[in-house]
């Protein structure tokens, strides 16, 4: 018992990666508090608005035809009940003809989840734990892959220009230069960046193909390219929904390439990013041993 | 350039982390496919239905009021519109009070994303594209922290498990025992079992508690919690949004901590069934490399 104490104990004494974990939950639920102080007086208003337009609208509507509102708001039910079953006014496509299911099952395993499609049948529910078990996991793995191979290739690709550049400059004294280079490795901050521009051309090709096939302005769709790629998936506007894009495949196609880049790309942006913060949390952490000790 | 061409080349030839990356692409297209072709099936029929349902109903309302159908979809239109802002006919609580605000800004960092709140201003479109950068990130990097953490413990766990269980069954012999336990290391398919365990036992839970406090079925319940946990969020049930559960403290509060515990367990079992996955897939190029020798 003695014994298996000693491999025990650092979990409880908090190492420097506890540290990071803890200091890392109290950075975002501040960073949460903010967000909803600024998006609560932005968007609140709106609300209010929105729901004063709403029921004067209905108020009209039930004075100008003669019908009253709970009468109104029975069919608005119906309606809710309808919708979840896909059903618009401005009627879209076939939701669950194969394209439509494979569209929805793409926003499974990516974890997009728009929920344009949500199983409504109970055998559907059911099947979907299951399906996304699996299918989210594998995704999961292939972002992964995709990330290795992505740095991979950023890291050849920043020592080739390296190398081209010293021996450039400095065509004399090979040895000193060739030692260098197998020194020298490429800052995460070089391949954040390049991600970051990878990401940015992704994302600016996508919102202009979506400006023109969905009728959205550019910061519509560049809205709908950042929350789509980042998995975030609200539905507030999805692509591909329109009546007369069931016929264009090539459109259909491209929409669900561009996801698929667009979504790797912005994982991997994601990944960068999160090490440099975890510099910052390890700067952070020494700063505050400092001031400790001191 | 002779000398760098060597560093470049295992690019090119596909390499066994390169054929991983191709070999599960396809399997999940595959995976895709068949999955389009299930809930098509099965979610097909009950489209049609609903659209039948939703078409009766839309007619007998208007026969019955006397109102023509192009003008009850004019107020279906009002609705729609009213709708993003996050009104709905069963008036539920504010979504962009504070409260309300931090449970968006929530689905936004953990990329669940529900979409019953999803900001309608310009202004605030345009915000959450670097608010959710960050954030995105951060969170990113909390859930590979907790995974770090939840694997050293569960790894501990086991290794105290089997050291006890060991000196229980053999008194005598310690040096080669101990010599045993640092050779030893826990089995991935352990933790996973392990971590399923507890992203059941959390699922469970919380599933008891939505369907007391949300009046769903328990099986309801369960669904939603897994499409909250795996992040895919589809929106079509969002716990906390009846008009009550704004003065329900404790469940808004119990609701935030279960779907960070719920994510975070189920984060770390999605990356440990990858890890099974990825001895899967070496498994099956192994197989096609002695398939193709012979
Ligand atoms: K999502
Ligand atoms: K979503």
């Amino acid at each position: 018992m003695g014994r298996s104490l000693p491999c025990c104990c650092p979990s409880l004494i908090p190492s420097r990666e506890t540290a990071h974990f803890y200091l890392l939950g109290v950075l975002i639920a501040l960073y949460m508090l903010a967000g909803a102080a600024i998006f609560s007086s932005l968007e609140r208003p709106a609300e209010i608005r929105a729901h004063r337009l709403w029921e004067r609208r209905l108020k009209k509507f039930s004075h100008d035809y003669n019908v009253s509102c709970e009468e109104l708001k029975s069919l608005l039910l119906y309606y809710e009940e309808a919708r979840t079953a896909g059903i618009r006014t401005n009627r879209g496509r076939a939701l669950w003809d194969v394209p439509g299911a494979f569209y929805f099952v793409g926003t499974v395993v990516s974890t997009i989840g728009f929920g344009v499609t949500a199983p409504s049948t109970m055998l559907g529910k059911v099947l979907l734990v299951f399906y996304g078990l699996l299918g989210c996991s594998a995704t999961m793995l292939f972002f992964n892959l995709f990330l290795e191979r992505v740095i991979t290739l950023l890291g050849l690709l920043i020592l080739w220009c390296y190398a081209k550049r010293r021996r450039l400059c400095r065509p004399k004294g090979r040895n000193s230069e060739s030692n260098r280079n197998e020194d020298w490795k490429p800052s995460v901050y070089l391949i954040t960046l390049l991600l970051f521009l990878a990401a940015m051309l992704v994302t600016c090709s996508a919102a202009s193909l979506y400006s023109v096939m969905e009728g959205w302005t550019y910061l519509e769709s560049l809205y709908f390219c950042f929350v789509a790629f980042s998995t975030v998936g609200f539905g507030d506007f999805v692509s591909s929904q329109r009546k007369h894009h069931e016929k264009t495949w090539a459109y259909q196609v491209a929409n669900c390439l561009l996801m698929l880049l667009g979504v790797c790309c912005t994982y991997s942006l994601f990944n960068a990013i999160s090490v440099i913060m975890k510099q910052g949390l390890n700067w952070i952490l020494t700063m505050l041993t400092w001031m400790y000790n001191c």
